[in-house]
């Protein structure tokens, strides 16, 4: 028997948090599917970054995927920057350099999942 | 060094792919993120569900995570149905009794993304 029910709910219901990691400008996340509701494997968050926005440049050892809900944006890596709209689905390696920005100016909005971290 | 690039690619250029599984009506995939592309944990598909479309009721020892991009449906599972529409999120944990069926006269478009089973 599972001990985790279904969980159903509408990302607009999901507490909004501000993103504060230095590097970081105009960006909020709602955490839809996590650890906390007996996900095993990965986590499901939606971010919203406002016009001029940007998340971190960095890198980590895991990998990101991330499907485009709304808006324009920009990928930039260590390589080069590619354009990003609605409908894109992307994938980020583990230990790409990478940043999402927001080079229009509507709400630039994306699914991110990340793996998580077991701990043997 | 990864031996894999970033992957961006829109939805629409992804091959379809009839889903031919019994007990399946009008439903379609594309794989957008897969082991294919390097993905370590977790593989992202996209499925359109035509009116009145189903896919199998079933239940298997992976779960699901669920993002509902257009359309209105319902979720049978094991106990009761659930009305799904846009924005919502779906955690279907493993081993529960799931399917999902569009009873609207629009398409119900959702990603749906499952562990990459690891062979030790």
């Amino acid at each position: 028997m599972n001990t985790f029910p279904i969980k159903i709910i509408n990302f607009k219901n999901v507490r909004i948090g501000e993103v504060k990691e230095p590097g970081t400008q105009g960006v909020t996340v709602r955490w839809l599917i996590s650890q906390k509701d007996g996900a095993p494997n990965f986590a499901m968050r939606i971010f919203e970054v406002e016009p001029s926005g940007f998340t971190p440049y960095h890198k980590h050892a895991w990998e990101h995927e991330v499907f485009i809900l709304e808006g324009r944006g920009i990928l930039v890596t260590g390589e080069k920057n590619f354009p990003l709209k609605k409908g894109d689905a992307v994938f980020v390696p583990p230990d790409e350099n990478h940043q999402f920005k927001n080079d229009s100016n509507e709400k630039f909005v994306f699914i991110c999942l990340i793996p998580i971290e077991k701990r043997p």
